[in-house]
């Protein structure tokens, strides 16, 4: 039987999602746990996040024995991950889905503040500098539509096309223990390696005035390369994915 | 030149606040990183916490040689401790000060929840099981005044008389990431070896129905052993030390 699971992780507890020979990935410790259960399988997901970035809605899928009751897998498997990994729901699903190929669309929220550091959130959101709210709303709106992401993307990713569309791009307040945090929240049918952590970099290098929106429009043009340090993945998570 | 500092620490990344042989305390890790920056000093502070208990308010004492700048000693001690202490503000003291025979009161929250665990607080806040709010009220004023905590305390104290005398307690209600928590807040002129934790663990058993308020009660007169079960470590903040 095959089925998909809807899970959250602590990103600062691993060494990204996807498999690594030397260092706990979170397919190697979920594949690692299943087989403790006496299930042998490989798992797959949605979307492969960095070191150090969260999930709070990655789908992953895998293959079961059929006698399994997915309630009873539900908690046994919840036992031995958290608080690494949250499994928070388990469901059957055709034998031809795949997590990755099937979504329509990904969702990522980004947190971020720069007033007093917080000791208990550090592994939890990015403290970073930076200017105008406005400035930084301004500068998420010109990233929204089809536009060839290549400046804005680590090496190293594997994908045929640099071509992305950005279907929503908002940012809010929101308050942790008291002090206030802002959440950039992105809506793509996919993105590129790194491509979240780069945006964010330049939108908020905009925003504190290092340089001008047109300098930046270039670099999304693909034409001109103006800033290009990904901003921490601590506060970066990956919130939901769309079939 | 003696010093005070007021720090914050996360409890989760030592093995307590007093100094060990074999594992990481706060104490130790102070020491380490002061003797880094060519300052030798023992390190005394205020609360010995123990492992996995945060604080937000812990003050210490220390040595330093005269011509240190103390703007310049609070960065650099932050260059090195962030984010596993954070150093709040630096003082000159007398040489007599002693931050813990000469606090007066002490105070302590305990941050707890009950609903859907995250996985990101897991090491920040408790989730235990609990009853009615008003009884947890209920419970903690029978607490204050003075009393004899001795069946409120681990062994292992090295306190000349279990006697403490509680001026506050109450709780309040705390919401993080949406979901609600409660902050349980006690100050006293002192506390014995994880009597918090231990008090916590019969006001939240007496919340459930587990034993009634008589019961507790002669557990306060240190008659009866009624509950013996400390609550979690991870949610307990040393948060202020009075002068």
């Amino acid at each position: 039987m095959f089925v998909a699971a809807k899970i959250a992780y602590d990103g600062s507890k691993f060494y990204g999602f996807a498999k690594q020979q030397e260092y706990l990935s979170v397919i190697g410790f979920l594949e690692d746990v299943m087989q403790k259960l006496g299930i042998k399988t490989k798992v797959i997901g949605a979307g492969r996040t960095d070191k150090g970035v969260h999930a709070t809605g990655q789908i992953i899928k895998f293959e079961i024995p059929n006698f399994w009751n997915l309630d009873r897998l539900l908690y046994l498997l919840n036992l031995k991950t958290y608080p690494m990994v949250l499994f928070k729901r388990i469901w059957e699903v055709a034998e031809n889905f795949h997590p990755r190929f099937d979504a329509k669309r990904r969702e990522y929220r980004y947190i971020f503040g720069s007033s007093k550091k917080n000791i208990y959130l550090h592994s939890y959101v990015s403290y970073e500098q930076y200017g105008d709210k406005e400035k930084i709303k301004e500068a998420m709106r010109m990233f929204i539509g089809k536009h060839d992401f290549a400046l804005f993307s680590k090496s190293g990713s594997d994908a045929k096309t640099s071509v992305r569309e950005i279907y929503k791009a908002y940012l809010y307040e929101h308050c942790i223990f008291q002090e206030e945090y802002l959440v950039a929240c992105f809506q793509a049918n996919g993105f590129l390696y790194a491509q979240i952590r780069m945006m964010m970099g330049a939108i908020l290098a905009f925003s504190r005035g290092e340089f001008s929106l047109e300098d930046m429009r270039l670099q999304l043009l693909a034409k001109k390369r103006i800033y290009w340090i990904p901003s921490s993945p601590n506060g970066l998570y990956l919130t939901k994915i769309f079939y």
